[in-house]
């Protein structure tokens, strides 16, 4: 690992596969160092923070594959990363909706109207410097690096005060909105509890309560047991279409053992995860023989949550229904909050089960 | 108002705006009255109920305008409304998330992994029989009957037992997968409280508690005397961006007297509600000289909650950023429900009061 900083300041960390003796090279664009400022609002009817960060209007959007600010550097063009060439690499993001040092927010706003800076830390991150690759496509090695970057990237930023939990994401496919197609992945280190993980959190909490056990735990037994809805197995880990899956194709990948976050998981457990997903992502672009649009996010431990309070999955949601059809969110989900799913789970689970992984 | 049924049994409403003295025609089309059955599943995670309607893959997918199913019917072409003309029309949907008679669904599901059939009930409406008119361009009286009949649903539906909550809600444009181009909208008569719904209202009352006010009311003041956000007034009538909006544009509507509901408004208010729509959707419109897609949607009481206990607000949020760019919704909100808006909503209510209506 090899640490350096941008022009503008912004930290570039590089995740080696082999030891590299030589300093990370210089990075000789003139960036300005004015960091950009975003904020925070706090929705008193949701009990929520929203981020507004208007100058992400201004981020990169899709630009030729001749121009890609993920590739390495080369001599008359200068990219993102210094280097002339890379394996895992992570940066703070140009572009970031959560930056700078601080304190967490708190649960309630005492006033409303007021704007807050949003402090915490946005980071991207490039699986590969091949700008064809994708995280799928990469084979064990390089996935079990990437699995390592994860932990090292939620240990070291869940180390920071102002940090209350630490999202690790792909958002992959122009259908979903990614903004450039280089292979890459985010970090969201939030100053807050994400809504989604606090209310997993409060029921598991009143589930713990009602039973003496872990919700989560009897999530993969339950499904474990059943068996119509597992997409695939690995030693320690399980992956399979949830029951109330909210969009046509969804797998979860949780670990067996009752795990926190990433950085708990033993060396074991991450080659077998990297091998999993080297399986459950090609079969995914097996549906419909195409790269599939997907969100793959982990869910992992708020940083001061007690250890049983929370257990490790990856959530893998794809809106592609069919071959040329998306699952778009309107009224009943924007509005309501009530997901409608075109697509049986059992059957989506059958059909990534016997797609030819591409 | 006329009412009637299809030839497979669904019913249909006729809002006349001139007393017509015919009963409604015959659907003489060859429809099979084999109804589809959508099912719910109980998500224990988020404690939430998710429909799942794989025969809604089946549902009409962008047809060329002469074969729109939303357009009155004429020789040699049948459509979903058997009339030669209509003004507004209701309709169940043939496609329904949620359908037929039953009890409301249980807050908690104490079983998982069982589906449940899905009571309750969609409707389409159609707000013209025009092909290419759109609800912001029907004038004052049209959208006055617009009004009336979203009313009507409301109280109609919510007498149902196994209804809980009715959604009164348009989605519009292909951008945010509108399959159908005629204008219209939906209503969806939930057999539980939209978990949205829920929330607000927990936190409304813990608000009460506290404080003794209404928080929509608190709200509505905030915004008022505040102004910077405030898009529209008309008598007994607000529309606003909101602090911590989500979208990049969105707009809230209130009702400026505490009214829980659309059945509730009185004729002075329906009128001065119809002036403001027609005024507010234009401006929309006008943003970028191009329709706005959006989602527009009623947020009002349950069924069988106090009438102190919500405050109806109209919802319209629109994932437009800039003429050529959408905001999708990715890794933090998916996978974190924390939402990131590139607009600062002062910035957008500004634009919206400056906008050239269209």
């Amino acid at each position: 690992m090899r640490r350096g900083r941008l022009a503008d300041g912004r930290e570039i960390i590089y995740y080696d596969e082999r030891v590299v003796p030589t300093p990370p090279p210089i990075d000789r664009r003139p960036l300005s160092s004015d960091a950009p400022r975003p904020q925070v609002r706090f929705d008193p009817l949701a009990g929520e923070w929203v981020a507004v960060a208007s100058f992400r209007q201004e981020r990169t959007h899709l630009p030729p594959a001749g121009a890609c600010p993920l590739c390495p550097s080369a001599p008359g063009r200068l990219t993102e990363v210094p280097a002339a060439d890379y394996d895992v690499v992570v940066f703070e993001n140009r572009f970031p909706s959560f930056a700078g040092a601080g304190y967490p927010l708190p649960e309630e706003a005492e006033r409303w109207g007021r704007p807050e800076p949003a402090p915490g830390r946005c980071e991207v991150v490039c699986f590969s410097s091949d700008h064809r690759q994708s995280l799928g496509w990469l084979g064990r090695r390089r996935l079990r690096t990437v699995v390592d970057m994860w932990a090292h990237r939620t240990e070291e930023l869940s180390r920071r005060p102002e940090v209350e939990q630490v999202l690790c994401f792909e958002n992959r496919g122009e259908e979903i909105g990614v903004t450039l197609s280089h292979p890459h992945g985010q970090i969201y280190a939030y100053p807050f509890v994400a809504p989604r993980t606090r209310v997993q959190m409060g029921r598991a909490s009143r589930h713990h309560q009602r039973t003496g056990t872990c919700l989560f735990c009897d999530l993969v037994r339950h499904e474990t047991g059943d068996g119509t809805r597992i997409v695939a197995r690995a030693p320690g880990w399980v992956a399979f279409v949830p029951f109330a899956a909210r969009w046509p194709y969804e797998v979860h990948v949780y670990p067996t053992r009752h795990v926190g976050d990433l950085c708990r998981l033993d060396a074991g457990e991450r080659d077998s995860l990297a091998e999993l997903l080297s399986r459950v992502l090609p079969s995914l672009d097996g549906l419909f023989a195409r790269p599939m649009p997907y969100v793959l996010a982990w869910q992992q431990s708020p940083v001061r949550a007690a250890p049983e309070a929370f257990h490790l999955h990856a959530e893998i949601s794809s809106p592609r229904r069919s071959a040329d059809r998306l699952k778009y969110l309107a009224g009943s989900e924007t509005a309501g909050g009530v997901f409608i799913n075109d697509v049986l789970p059992e059957e989506g689970a059958a059909r990534l089960r016997t797609a030819t992984p591409r």
